[in-house]
């Protein structure tokens, strides 16, 4: 395997990276709901941990029935079996970047993980 | 453990959200390079895949001692063993995020680990 893959990320309503950058230890995906609209679905998962953050825009993330507004800068961890829907406002789009994986899977990181 | 955390992101050189967030599977964080500046070190990783998410600014990544150009909007993955040093420009500060998982830990996404 190459050591590293490097891709470009253009203006979609959603993306997902991968097979694109071949990853191994997440999936992540970049998406943006247009205002007025939302994933039009709740869903939990069976292993994966889900991390999102709000890189653009506005609206809320409803997550076991209790609503949290989110805008630009926020981050949010959800666990697996949190059931889970994100809305963009009526007024703004809400674009959001999604990291997948797999609880407790991390071990060490940063300076237990590093050689320098 | 609650099911799910939230945090607000300001503007800071480097920011730390496994503790933040109370992450199990990544650790995730959000780094600005002033223009002219870079990382003070080569690393790599044991076990740790990185993914890197250029979001602002302009500079470069030495990965191997192959030199590749970034802007916003570009993604990467980089194997552990990968030696590794990124640099802002000599004009433009490089603001980025960068995921830390386990490598190969990731066993079922999206489809196959969602529950609708």
């Amino acid at each position: 395997m190459k050591n590293y893959n490097k891709c470009k990320v253009a203006d979609e309503a959603r993306i997902e990276l991968h097979d694109k950058l071949a990853l191994t230890g997440a999936e992540v995906s970049i998406n943006t709901l247009l205002a007025g609209t939302s994933v039009p679905f709740v869903h939990s998962h069976k292993q994966n941990e889900e991390i999102y953050a709000i890189v653009g825009g506005e609206g809320k993330a409803v997550m076991d029935g209790q609503s949290v507004e989110l805008k630009a800068g926020d981050w949010l961890r959800i666990s697996p079996s949190a059931k889970r829907q994100f809305f963009a406002s009526d007024e703004k789009s809400l674009s959001y970047i999604c990291i997948q994986v797999k609880e407790n899977s991390l071990e060490n990181y940063t300076m237990t993980d590093a050689v320098v």
